[in-house]
């Protein structure tokens, strides 16, 4: 997520400076070398500069904010964290103005320097979490940022956005998660994952996903994904059973109520 | 699965008329305009051509097969059906050896002649069943026609074939249509679906297929589908336990093990 921002915010001919830090030396290296970053520098360096982007996992944001000292006024935090709620509340208070909380509807199943991508970003959503609570000059910083990358910004609830997110992202992890194990439990699972064909590739895309990410992910975000689950779950269970009775009508009906999703989305 | 057939083979310079039918004439006439056929044959003609392709749903092709009277010796009927064991079952013993029982793993959400792309079979998997009940000539034929559209043969009992296709490709889209309803259903659904970003596109792309199809594939393949239904509500039930213990650890191990999958496949 980081290595892309930074791609993507250098091919719009930015004029600064960027400094890297990264907990493992080996990314820091290859961050250098892929030229997503200028140089690296030390925490403290991170903490004086203009804009301050937090691309880790939710639970490092969080620990990382109650790390900073004081910032300046016109320094600006965004993190790019898939959970809003538990960070905007547990940012410390003289921090508040300074952060944006954004998640950007973005990414893929990979991470890392080697992951990253120029247009990660472009055309995608953006969501901006309690920007009420951001100072001015942040709001406009994170606004004009987000313009650059070409997203669409969209202004949310932090409470809100994270029911949201359990349903249009980290459920469908866990169910790619599930599948994925499912069939890798299957006695003949090469033989199974020999006909695999574009549905199944779909499905399982997103199964190769960071477990360090997505356990902090449905760590944070544990009760609404408790509750997307279940309701994916009584989905499921009326559609097994139609398919249990022999009620193949009552099938076609819930397919095509599930084909409705592509005239909205 | 026909149009993209036709388009593929024409693009190999294949010497042959295209003879197209259809039931519903609108497509009939599609498929003219696109030049996915030559022409259009009735029933009579089409059971007198060299090679017969079905490619329509499973119930219609085990209808299909029963209306064909005596075919001669040299000409091959080729199957495209999702499931394999009841059509090669229930194929009148009298055409068993015309018939080649061809699942290729491939194909899109969309259906009908405007769905036809030239390159849908490239590359992927053919899965021929039980294929020493077919003559010598028509398994010939069938391997030049699926080399000629550059894919993968695999040889598979049509049993195993139904339950490795369960997993691999019913069951996928089960998940799809249970997590598009899932959303749906929800209240706000128009702001969850704003926020949608690549991974719940890749879980909900398979959620536009075809009701007609899908039910009569979950129909055929019902004990097999039923099976992988609940191999997969166990897998779910694992991931959903160890979130609501909050065993993080744990959920951390079922991901790594899903990631374990893209080593595989």
């Amino acid at each position: 997520m980081g290595g892309s921002f930074a791609l993507a915010l250098q091919a719009t001919q930015i004029e600064c400076e960027f400094v890297g830090l990264d907990h493992h030396n080996a990314n820091q290296e290859r961050a250098l070398e892929l030229g997503l970053v200028d140089r690296i520098g030390s925490f403290e360096e991170i903490q004086g500069c203009d804009l301050i982007v937090l691309a880790i996992p939710v639970d490092a944001i969080i620990a990382t904010l109650q790390r900073f000292s004081q910032l300046k006024a016109d320094q600006t935090i965004i993190d790019l964290g898939s959970t809003k709620e538990k960070i905007v509340t547990q940012t410390p208070p003289h921090l508040r103005s300074n952060l944006v909380a954004a998640h950007p509807m973005a990414g893929t199943e990979y991470s890392g320097p080697d992951a990253a991508i120029p247009d990660l970003y472009e055309d995608k959503v953006v969501v901006l979490c309690d920007i009420e609570q951001s100072g001015m000059l942040q709001k406009e910083k994170a606004k004009e940022i987000f313009q650059r990358l070409e997203m669409k910004i969209v202004y949310m609830d932090a409470h809100e956005h994270d029911r949201h997110a359990a349903y249009i992202s980290h459920l469908p992890h866990v169910i790619s998660f599930a599948l994925a194990n499912s069939v890798l439990g299957q006695e003949d699972r090469e033989s199974i994952l020999a006909l695999a064909g574009g549905g199944f590739k779909s499905m399982s895309r997103i199964a190769k996903s960071s477990p360090k990410m997505w356990r902090d992910v449905f760590a944070q975000n544990r009760d609404n994904l408790l509750q997307s689950i279940a309701s994916f779950e009584e989905e499921l269970a009326i559609l097994k059973s139609a398919v249990e009775e022999e009620d193949f009508d009552q099938v076609e009906r819930l397919i095509a109520k599930a084909n409705r999703l592509h005239k909205i989305l």
